[in-house]
């Protein structure tokens, strides 16, 4: 499939972009926490820690105010998927940047594994944004 | 992640993998729909799917009578995924082979779509399955 090269406005505000993208960053992340954990492991990631990853990351004001979590995280979703899709970013090396940001000793409650992931998909969205026009 | 080479038993047995293959069927799939339609979609496919495609594969029989069509797709999301992990089969291969069996034209009904998708998840299945051993 050929998605041409979009402006990062364009990219987060396409909503089949976003339905991929949830898609795979499921399947990253779980791919992340299979490998930090040591077994493989399945998981749905929150829409709250993609948007507070957003948020972080300095992307958030490519995006019109008063959006819920959910058009939040939908539009990490579409500009992550986006990045693969593009061969700017390999999925190896998307769960190696993830993994350097997670510690599994850190995964006492969900809530301290959410916090780790926020961190991390903090990290890999400034990472993304250096590859991407503005 | 290193995955110690299993038979084809105690791969569909796993219960974590069939978590971590779940996100990876899902992801595949979704690809495979977006390359044959010509734009970005996300899909959850049925776990009737896949325990379709697992009774018309011969791969069935390797597991014990009287399952659900919840753990037989279980058996099917964790093979998959297995085979990618362990390199038996790439993700380019993966999409390759599922669209060559997919024609989006007979899309026409969601019970058209999931026939297409049956009968290319039994393909690959089939294909799986002379990759490993038994």
């Amino acid at each position: 499939m050929n998605i041409r090269k979009k402006s990062i406005n364009e990219i987060i505000q396409d909503k089949g972009l976003a339905a991929l993208g949830d898609t795979y960053v499921n399947f990253v992340y779980s791919l992340v926490k299979s490998k930090v954990i040591g077994k493989p492991q399945g998981e749905r990631v929150r829409g709250k820690v993609l948007a507070e990853a957003l948020k972080n990351s300095g992307l958030r004001s490519y995006l019109p105010n008063r959006l819920s979590s959910h058009e939040l995280s939908d539009a990490v979703e579409a500009l992550l998927v986006y990045s693969w899709l593009n061969k700017l970013v390999s999925l190896d090396e998307v769960v190696s940047i993830l993994s350097s940001q997670i510690k599994a000793e850190n995964f006492s409650t969900k809530e301290q594994e959410w916090k780790e992931a926020v961190k991390a998909f903090t990290f890999l969205l400034i990472k993304t944004k250096g590859k991407l026009k503005s």
